[in-house]
């Protein structure tokens, strides 16, 4: 017997539904809990709870994880502009600590001693799963039945047929696919070939170029100490917020990223991503922040973003580094408040307007014409002492 | 008497003409050697040349730089995917240390004692040149006389007219612009009002979005080392290639940045640049590299190439520090050979397909079906040596 | 007229006492309040402040700052483990931006417009001086009359004496020396020659090891959240805790540094330094962490660290970088804390023991007897995924 | 079966001795080559090759890598400077990626299928080991007996006697040692209460201080290029200058080191090393470097020497990020050459002087007196500039 009662992370999909019958009756597990998150995926998620009940679930629940999503982890991470390897926003990875903490939670509240979930042994998320479980509760057990079965995905659906899984209707899509509020991940398929273009029907989220409105879309983003506050003037809720401003750049076909990553576990992926909000809001915020942060600051804040964003997509949400970048983090969001204006267009997103009480732009330091208020004379005696290395490096050289 | 002789940076302009009579009846020089760079600017240089002679330049020498400029300082750049802040090619930055070679390498061929240049007290180009002139030479004076004036604009041309150097007949443009092979940046005007959308006028380069064919264009990039070497299976000198990729991106409305940056001399400024061939070599050159490098180096690279592209932007592209980074950067490219694929279209440049013979991508080992040559039960063993760390710290934190 | 109302900083020293003539009677200053802050310095500050008046202050203030010195500074820069090119714990650099900070705080309180100090324009201090003056009231004139006066030593007692400051008695040390609780530096004299050994004559807090116990002292420093509380178990307040430790390790022989440094000016100096109560302080403090902090948190506290220090010595305490550094750390020190064991003999400091409730050091994980809780079988798949990314890159390679 | 014929990596102890008649008995090899190399830890290899004979070995090697562990492995890593966690001069962690090309070049010579050594699932060099030689020859099996026998030190032994491996003579020692010619890394016993000091016992090449000379000893150390090439002007070889320096440094006391250190597999441990030659070197090339590289490229190296630590440390010596720092490394040692004065005294070791013929200390730019070279009135201007953001900062914040 692996556990007596278990947490199971339950998406409605083949794979997590085998793993009812499994745990049960391979791994002796006496109860499974079955539990549904909603992180904005838009699914019917009373269907996935009646599915897993109808798997063999002893209790299966469904709980409501949006706003914890956007403010805890997706604000987070867009306060440190966090995009892995420069481009992906990290929806899927984000998603992974809260799942954790929300099975943990629940595992305490039912008097659980494990937790599981369906991930097998080659991806980031068993590894994003398996670590922030074991920092929120270094006891529980966690059990991934995928990861050890060892069966084919025909094999998979045959050992649910044995236990009243019906398996599922329409032809398997080619490509993997994770979806909620923040974005779409897609791989596998066509995908797997480096050398070849997205086929169209990978996207969901974002329209074609070909297919968005010929007139520009133009937004304007407002942030309060780093955190969206209002889209076009409206003061929405976050949830609301990156609902809307998906809807608006995916009309505008922003929002797509292909690229072929670096995976924790040492290999390489092609991935193809959706996340109109998460692109955009990143770019305005860093427009704010070329605003309201000094040039040493940000340099060094970019060294931050890159570490951050590897220890969330490295599955670390939950280590003491994270608490640390955050300390520093923190303090450069006071001032990371104002309007972003941004123009959407035929697959584009563009910074044309940046505004906020707390901007260092000084137009009087800034410009060219009457009104300079520059020390010109500064600039020799600082010129002097800028090249004053470099000279005598020269020197010694010749 | 400043100098007996200078070489002085001469672009046709009004402030470089009124240094001619400035170094001569001001300071004293006895002898002024104009010379102007033809660094793909695209200007009637023999026109220039005339002018400097007529301005009172007692020798007017036009340069062909082009090459030089590409393969010895705009690659050098690529292959550190050099962006200030970012996102800025350095198009103008890149030029100014090369400039400074060929000063100084004229004055050392002239007998010259100093040499001179147009730049104010403000900007970046003074420091890029003065450091630079030091690095080559420590023992040439360099002279700015724009930069102790002290004359307005019209003071400027008022001086110029009583030494026969004709007040420029059309209205000056309200703008402030470089322009070379690599790109053009823009500012002044309007553009120091962040929150003001730059008008179209400000762009030559590259067209608007409204303006752009409908059809995307594909292009295939090919490189040597980190060297493009080939368009669309052309093997094209590298000048002609980046002229031509200029066209290609330049038509579809690719090359546009609009940002607030960080001066050297401790100041923000709006800036637009226009660097067609640029950004779309430097994306090319990440997605050739993200299949060529593990995820080390590229994580180690990301922090070399962010000082790489300060240290260019701050005049100290003949400091002992780019030598060490260039080693760093050497050895990355001796696999950064291959082929990328980019859609260019309305505005975005997208890299749909890459190969490389150095390619790290094995699809063995990524895949999810059959073929699938990953260890999967390593996963266990490494999620637990992985997440042992942040177990023990929660541990010690209940 | 430079300023109506000047506080300057006073040292008692011949260049601090002229310039208050000097501003009187060449810079058209009204009136010169003196203040000489008490940082540890052992000097009687009552007659430092009766030369004061006697040098024609108008007013002059002794100011204990010592506890102010400790715990805002001294103890911020040892979370920080700061040491400026990995050695000079930062003694004198630390005491600037404090001073500065007193200057400003008098002159608001006494409505003066401008401050002033003795600096010279080579050295770091100045620099320190202006900036942190500049941050705290950006509209308070700075006033360096050394820096511009261009007065030989002689002139300098020469023009003092036409004001009554007696030209000093005991002929001049061939050393500059600053001295407070943190430490000693001394420069210049035969210490200008790299090549030759100091002589014993420049060190005042350590003896030399020929002189010190043969016996070994033993000491245990206590820290709470990073911060010293106890020596040797004794609860002593921060400035006596730090008298005593510069007491037990200067008898000892330990605190010397002598090292080539980079000034922020661009160039090298050769400088003593004895800091005896820093450099125990920062071993315990890393030894400390080396127990309660997890690998990646120290391996980029580092480089926080080697950041913090630069900041700390080029003036920029009161920059906002220093702020966002600041946060990191925060994080870090909420586990500092426990004991270390310090032996302190013939010159050498070492740790020999080290104890803390957050220690995260687990001898059933580390031992290689029985009782060993590590999973052995782990190692294989961690090792197949660690060394993946070098095999594949072998493998291409061939 | 494991393999057919297995190249052995043999020490003479227990372990390698059992792992010989357990690779014939429990895994099926048919043939056994012992490999022994000589890396300065001045045991009698001939008996240990005898020994290896007498357990079994079908062939027994001793091979001389003195000379190659020096050059390219020892005096690499000192270019790097490289510490682990700022103190470890890593002489065990060194000599694994040179044991590992020994062993994968021997099997390639005597056909072998596989290689092996004797490391335990819980340590760094099995890591080493094993990510070299996959490195090295991916095709290569990499064994390791004693990770999976699972049997303790009593089974061992028993099971030795049973093929003719005669039992210890004398008492186990209660510490686990390594040793070689850079230094002796000793762990275990009473070393795992990080609170006990470390008996004298534990020790081996350095003397107590007690037993140390009361006259100072002085040396000087040659370099080129970051090489050693003599000590006291005598012009040794590596081996020879190595060998002499740990017999002065240790005689004086000089190398002890007592940490916690950070394990890659994620677990802390406290261990002694002691490194007379090793601590020196490090300490003259860095006195070195201060003199002969600028300030900006010394403060990057040390990220640079950092990770190169941590590289080594890590097993990755022959991954491509090496490769790309030694890029780096390689320029910056292009000066490094010249002289160095430490006085060796009670257990410390000082820098007591420096010179060079590329020495960028130049005492008219550093000195106070006159012959100041260094333009003062440049102060000011740099000052107003460096700290113009922090200046604009805080007129914001108010």
């Amino acid at each position: 017997m692996r556990a007596k009662k278990v947490v199971l992370a339950y998406s409605g999909g083949v794979d997590t539904s085998v793993c009812i019958p499994y745990l049960k009756h391979e791994w002796g597990v006496e109860q499974v809990v079955a539990l549904a998150a909603d992180l904005g995926q838009g699914e019917d998620l009373e269907a996935v709870r009646q599915k897993a009940l109808a798997s063999g679930a002893d209790q299966a629940i469904v709980q409501d994880a949006r706003e914890d999503f956007v403010y805890d982890y997706a604000f987070a991470a867009l306060q440190a502009n966090a995009l892995y390897e420069g481009r992906y926003p990290l929806a899927t990875a984000l998603a992974r600590p809260l799942i954790a903490r929300i099975l943990v939670k629940c595992a305490q509240a039912v008097g659980a001693d494990a937790v599981a979930h369906g991930c097998t042994g080659k991806g980031n998320d068993q590894v994003r799963f398996d670590v922030s479980i074991g920092a929120l509760d270094p006891k529980l057990k966690v059990l991934a039945p995928a990861r050890e079965w060892g069966m084919s995905r025909e094999e998979t659906i045959a050992y649910g047929e044995r236990y009243g899984i019906p398996a599922p209707v329409k032809k398997k899509s080619p490509y993997s696919i994770d979806f909620n509020l923040l974005g779409r991940s897609v791989e596998c398929g066509v995908l797997e070939d480096p050398w070849a273009e997205p086929p169209e029907e990978v996207y969901a989220m974002t329209k074609c170029v070909a297919d968005t409105p010929d007139q520009p879309t133009y937004i304007e983003l407002e942030f309060e100490r780093g955190v969206p506050v209002a889209l076009n003037g409206a003061s929405l809720g976050g949830v609301k917020l990156v609902g809307e401003l998906n809807r608006l750049a995916g009309e505008n076909g922003v929002g797509r990223i292909d690229m072929v990553e670096n995976r924790l576990v040492g290999i390489k992926s092609r991935e193809i991503y959706e996340c109109p909000a998460g692109v955009v809001l990143v770019l305005a915020h860093q427009a704010l922040e070329a605003l309201t942060l000094p040039r040493e600051v940000t340099a060094y804040k970019r060294g931050v973003e890159d570490t951050y964003a590897q220890l969330v997509y490295n599955g670390l949400w939950y280590s003491p580094l994270r608490g640390a970048l955050d300390g520093f983090i923190d303090f450069t969001q006071q001032r990371a408040s104002g309007v972003v204006r941004v123009r959407l267009h035929k697959g584009t997103a563009t910074v044309v307007g940046r505004k906020s009480p707390y901007s260092l732009y000084d137009v009087e330091l800034a410009t060219y014409s009457e009104g300079d208020s520059f020390d010109h004379k500064a600039a020799e005696g600082f010129i002097y002492v800028w090249g004053l290395p470099t000279r005598i490096y020269a020197q010694v050289r010749k």
